[in-house]
């Protein structure tokens, strides 16, 4: 089991993205509740009339047991369930208010729930994308530069997720790549797909030899997609139940496009996905009561001119908000989105719809964001440019909820007397002391004025991000990795390469 | 006097922005109080030192005059009044929680306070810049283009605050034009610049001729910006002193970047902020008590390498947010600002800087919310595409800020039924009955995925804000002006222009 110590990347002059602590930001104001009580319970009602009457289906002999066991109504030819309040929410219970999610350097471990925030990077895109190379099928070169960006900027909490497909790697030993390069390249929590029951029994073998013997410590984990509306597939319930019996955390959460995988209105979308979390919820506690899991709410419109999902829109504003009071009502953590966008460029479009979608989640009070990084063409790309503009974003956001001291010093009346009116302050000891920290210190930001910023090139923002990736990649230095846990990693891949060769598994 | 009806812009297809209703958002929600209450009364007690130590100055006679007789401590050389808090207080306690600032269109009057929101374009722009054009010194052709694009999407709520400077209009004759081309192309509020005595003399002559006798009904007014710091200049008092005795709208808003302008810590920033506009505010309720007055805030933080100002930014959103709670304190209507930028280019910058402006804004319980359309450049340069991106914006705030129905109907129970699990709800009776009204209508988000994205030229969004410009100006129609009133107005111009030929006025 190897432990390391936090190394910072060089200092690199110009990239305060690289100087960032790493620090969970724990917002110091209540969350942005959106409903009254009452009408929260009224979603919470619905969802429940929703588990009782209409059902919800589990395509999984072993998750069909566990609900017959648990006492629920089960029509094995259906495959669907029917859930009592009084069976679903007792099971609920059980699920920790939070929980310490471990990573290799236990300075980076991420605590979830609580009052804590974590953000974490893309997951699942196709296609890498920069301003130089343009959009092209995600490669293994990519994902390792994405880990190493998310390994750097401590704005990100978490670097392994997948943020690119690696489509240079045969499907059946894609898992146990990423696995390895993460471990190679980061000492951030890693994730790891929750896709049928092989690559997750993968996973938690490479993650002993990191960890040694795992005895329920969350140290992976990964999103259970519901099939909205109401359905759980066999992939989702082989991780769902892979992980949860391995003490491994799942995020609960069903992919609802309002208006096709549920009726339109956001009280039904809501209401829905709140009946098809709480049934994810409540098998992973049949599977191990007590194993950590996220309540995780992705519902947003869908383009009905263009059939298309829209991000970071008001409606998916409004659901981030309710998720987040849904979520409180039971006493579990919150999983959103951040950065989320239909743009195919980091243009004014990708910006807007992204902040649209990180304001909310952060008032929401979500304890763990994550497409923070990244996202771009709904989802399909990662976008070099995009993932250095989000994090400017994250960083600032961490700079924001720290707040600002009110304290004598700071109220500076002294000050203020002693340059009286119509004076200026640039010059005093006041300011002198304290103006290299006094402000969010921006990488990409551009304030030159106009004659200058022409002058330099008229670069826009994802231009400017450009050359921050490439400073980024050239400062990165990998945290040190035992030689003898490299190794066992090395050996676990190269032998169940050849074992999976011509299998068929979930990618 | 001329009163209209409402008259919409004739349909224009795919341009959504022309069919919002004028109505002010409501947020259902409590401001977002940042400070607790201690924090609070903390910085409202070191800006009542601040007026009583230090002292603030009013470079005007009148004003020194209105300071003395109220009991102030004046030092008639130094210009100085200091101002006991016992003097303070009850001064302000005179100025109006709310009104109602009168359009020529009724339908068009926007209620300042009380829970109503309102935005407006931005203001007191040196260029004009578009993608076909550049950056170009501001031309009365610019201007009254702005008119038309604010006159016609009502997500504005303003139309006319000198959008950009006519600068191919002489001095001394471009408030006279600047009203004219206001009551001609737009029916919306007209603000009009409070710089001296000559300009609001000539202002409320020209709104006597639209509105007839003003007895102290708000039709016009502008910014006071306080020559920060603790000085308010005679342009300014001019301005503060003539609108307030005619019962018009004054915004008291220090000019303050922290760092420069006061010291580089927020907490003192904010106090001297406090102390500024309450000064002002008094100055306007000892001129007429009960003249309608704003609390502005616009206090950001200077970027010490660059030496120039930082917008969007942690620091400004703090002060956004704490703005609104002090002017709460006080039972003022709060002005902030959205859509600030730095950025040369309607780009991702530009989008982000705009938000971090805007979200705070709107959470801030903000009343009025200016530069909220058109802002880039630090604020030298009115952008015909950003101001279309920010539109955008302020349309999806409208939308967000009514929240969403939740009832039987809603709630959707039978068609989750009818649908059950693994279908979809494209085209049930439910969504059919309601999909085309069902979510926010974007103007400028493009969905279309990458390929379709390519082949219609892969355009980013400031360029498809390019089209919409076009198209929204090609849809316009001026509001009906009576005939009598736009001869009066004509007349009054060409005396007072001829009256003013080399007279030097305040820009």
């Amino acid at each position: 089991m190897a432990r390391t110590r936090s190394r910072r990347p060089r200092p690199t002059v110009g990239l305060p993205l690289l100087d960032i602590p790493f620090r969970q930001p724990r917002p110091p104001r209540p969350p942005y509740d959106w409903l009254s009580a009452d009408d929260l319970e009224r979603i919470h009602t619905a969802s429940l009339e929703i588990l009782e009457t209409v059902g919800i289906d589990f395509l999984d002999d072993e998750a069909l047991d566990l609900w017959q066991r648990a006492g629920a109504h089960v029509d094995r030819t259906a495959r669907r369930v029917r859930i009592d309040r009084d069976l679903l929410l007792p099971t609920i219970a059980t699920a920790p208010a939070s929980f310490r999610w471990r990573a290799r350097n236990p300075a980076h471990d991420v605590v979830i729930g609580g009052g804590a925030l974590a953000f974490g990077p893309c997951g699942g895109m196709a296609y890498a994308a920069d301003l130089d190379r343009g959009r092209r099928p995600g490669t293994m070169a990519d994902y390792e530069n994405l880990l190493r960006l998310s390994q750097s900027c401590h704005a990100l909490h978490f670097a392994a997720w997948e943020q690119v497909t690696a489509q240079d790697v045969p499907v059946s030993a894609r898992h146990l790549h990423r696995v390895r390069a993460a471990f190679r390249l980061t000492d951030k929590v890693v994730m790891e797909a929750a896709h049928g029951r092989v690559i997750p029994a993968d996973t938690l073998a490479m993650m002993r030899l990191v960890y040694g013997d795992l005895d329920g410590d969350p140290v992976t984990g990964d999103v259970i997609n519901v099939n909205s509306p109401l359905r759980y597939d066999e992939r989702m319930l082989g991780g769902l139940i892979s992980y949860a019996r391995a003490g491994q955390v799942t995020f609960i959460t069903p992919f609802i496009l309002a208006g096709a995988m549920s009726p339109v209105t956001m009280a039904a979308a809501l209401a829905q996905q709140n009946a098809e979390v709480l049934a994810g919820v409540a098998l992973t506690q049949l599977v191990r009561p007590g194993a950590p899991v996220i309540y995780g709410g992705f519902t947003t419109p869908i383009d009905l001119r263009r059939g298309s999902p829209a991000f970071g829109t008001p409606e998916s504003a409004w659901a981030a908000l309710v998720g987040g009071q849904l979520a409180r009502r039971y006493g579990l953590p919150y999983r959103g989105s951040g950065g989320l966008t239909s743009s195919q460029t980091a243009d004014a479009q990708a910006a807007n719809e992204s902040l649209w979608s990180l304001w909310p989640a952060v008032l929401a009070g979500t304890d763990l964001i994550m497409h923070a990084a990244g996202w771009l063409d709904g989802g399909l790309t990662v976008s070099f440019e995009k993932f250095i503009l989000d994090l400017e974003n994250l960083a600032m956001f961490g700079h924001f909820l720290n707040g600002f001291t009110i304290d004598d010093d700071a109220l500076a009346l002294d000050a203020i007397a002693e340059v009286g009116p119509g004076g200026h302050h640039l010059g005093t000891d006041h300011t002198q002391a304290r103006y290299r920290t006094a402000f969010f210190p921006t990488t990409l930001a551009d304030r030159q004025g106009h004659d200058a910023w022409l002058a330099a090139g008229g670069q826009d923002a994802a231009q400017r991000a450009n050359t921050v990736w490439k400073a980024m990649l050239a400062a990165y230095e990998p945290p040190p990795l035992d030689p003898g846990t490299a190794e066992a990693l090395d050996d676990y891949v190269a032998g169940r390469e050849r074992e999976l060769t011509n299998v068929r598994l979930y990618d």
